[in-house]
């Protein structure tokens, strides 16, 4: 047993506590990180709410990290004591049914523990005053030391600043992938991003490198175009500036629709407007955003039969111990310009106020450093 | 002017009528037609209900034909006095932003007026006692004598039997291309085919023709499935045989799900259920049914974001003057076995019988022979 300093929930909508927790040592198949830094996503928002259905209590939260190796259970073989990490939500086993079929990132492998908070074999490595406390999304990487399966684990290069690229755990990874894997967008087309949070800002990233012609910005918060700007985008639309569904607005604009849309809000309205602003014969669009627990989307079916394609993307399709190093060699090319979504750094003992910044709209991410 | 014998729909929700209707000679652009057979689909019974939200009122229904060009308008150069042809509701002009995209078959050029059950000079070449009687679908095959636009057909050998590939002007391709020109689905892959109309059936011979590995055939009519399997399907289920969401039916019995699922009643319902029987990570799911007018569909976004894909497909996906010719060849060759189809044949005068034998589900398909 080790001691950690985490930030705890102990329960839904109480502020994070910081306190020392102990931590167990990995069992057959896992590895001891110690996180360096981590960023606080909305995901962790969503969970601390309660509104997540899979959300236990106590938990330690986050997902986004990037930490180093510092000791490995039996049989580990991928990683070693030293090397630098980014922890996976969505693991990558290579064995598995979904891993084999060469057609998704979503393995199979400890889906079923870790969306209960637990490690593959049922148990815990957490605990405070004896009692267990449950991993978040197979991370946990709110303590300064965590456990993880081997195969949730991304090595990466030893010179990538660890309290940068932590940044590709989650958001911006995902909305890049999402348009360069899932969407899989061409050369000259025309595209509209719902939210310019981190994901969406992401997304724009993606569609400059996937050389959109025309790269459509949409948020309710004006105060985003300038960074949006920044990152690719062409075209800036306020919903509020219109009092005409926004669909309509985006299809006027694009003379018929975008070739992709994204939705990176997690609102089930915005799903419904991206989908219909795509183009009839051939416009596909790419559900990100997380929507609340029992939320459904909905459209007339002749949107579908006249040529448009919904499709979702989670971790932007990306297999992460395949694929998310050469993410990190991008960003080290400055190809990922992670500072511009690095608006706050803060130590643990802060992070409640990341959370504030986040709900306020005030931050991008918030990196949080050990 | 010419006399033409035709089923002429005076009103919704009333049995056609068989009268002697005028028709206008072919204006530029434009081509007579005689109609030879033509066959009876869901489609017309939909518009005849009067639910329709375009169908307009007194018309001449019917899509589903064959016939022989009896004269062409001024600059019609693509087909000649005596082609043998079928009829397309969807054109092919070359010329649009959509054809021309090479990504869908849903050709603008004559949509806006055909919409309206007008030709494209916005004029009807029918009338009854002094009075115009509209288009329909770009087609009106249930008169013996009709004008489309030269973009709306297709020239086909003049060896096929015109009463039985009038079947390939809608259902039957319908069916078949949605399957591998919108699907694509790919040798030993697992397909869901909801409802057993002509265009389910026609999606077994296409998923035959793809060599899926297993073809579930779904009814809540038992008699369908003997055909079903003369076609190729391998599974039958019954959605009335099952207290649990038929879904889940699926899923368990293809562990976890089909790679392709096809709905083929036009049940906003079923339509979901096609969906989320997809498997996780990368099933498709394929809307060709019509919905009622207003109807929507729905499901939580879960189901897209973790892999599956939703889409739909018009006339499956086929370029009707381009890809029409090589049906009829399948046809020709047995590898569309017409005669499957088609349960009853018999005059213009007892077309209303037609519409009954489809509404008691004793048909599937019935030809009417001029």
């Amino acid at each position: 047993m080790i001691k950690s300093r985490a930030a705890v929930a102990f329960a839904p909508n109480q502020p994070l506590q910081i306190v020392e927790v102990d931590v167990a040592p990995p069992k057959a198949g896992e590895v001891l990180v110690r996180i360096v830094a981590t960023g606080v996503c909305h995901t962790d928002a969503y969970t601390l709410s309660g509104e997540d259905s899979e959300g236990v209590f106590p938990a330690i939260l986050g997902h986004e990290g990037g930490g180093i190796v510092e000791a490995i259970g039996e049989g580990v073989t991928s990683v070693k004591v030293g090397d630098h990490v980014i922890p996976l939500y969505t693991a990558e086993c290579r064995a598995c049914k979904f891993c084999k079929s060469g057609k998704t990132n979503l393995c199979s492998s400890v889906r079923a523990t870790q969306g209960k908070g637990l490690m593959p074999d049922g148990t815990s490595r957490f605990s405070y005053n004896g009692e267990p406390i449950y991993h978040y999304m197979g991370c946990s990487t709110f303590s300064e030391y965590t456990v993880l399966p081997e195969v949730s684990l991304a090595v990466i290069p030893k010179e990538a600043p660890l309290e940068k690229v932590c940044l590709l755990g989650c958001g911006v990874t995902t909305g890049i992938g999402a348009v360069l894997n899932t969407a899989k967008v061409e050369e000259g087309a025309t595209v509209a991003i719902f939210g310019l949070g981190g994901i969406g800002l992401a997304a724009i990233i993606g569609a400059k490198m996937a050389k959109a012609s025309r790269i459509i910005a949409i948020d309710i918060n004006p105060a985003k175009f300038e960074v949006a700007r920044e990152l690719g985008a062409t075209d800036f639309v306020n919903p509020k500036d219109f009092a005409k569904p926004i669909q309509e607005v985006i299809v006027e604009m694009t003379d018929g629709g975008v070739d992709y849309s994204f939705e990176c809000v997690g609102n089930v309205q915005l799903m419904r407007a991206a989908l219909e602003c795509a183009h009839k014969g051939w416009g596909e669009s790419v559900i990100i955003g997380v929507a609340g627990a029992g939320q459904e989307i909905s459209t007339r079916p002749f949107q579908l039969v006249t040529g448009r394609v919904w499709r979702g993307s989670a971790f932007g399709g990306v297999k992460g111990r395949t694929e998310l190093p050469s993410y990190v060699e991008k960003a080290q090319k400055g190809e990922i310009p992670l500072d511009t979504f690095i608006t706050h750094n803060m130590p643990l003992e802060d992070i409640n106020k990341a959370f504030d910044l986040m709900h306020e709209g005030k931050s991008i991410r918030t990196v949080i450093h050990f």
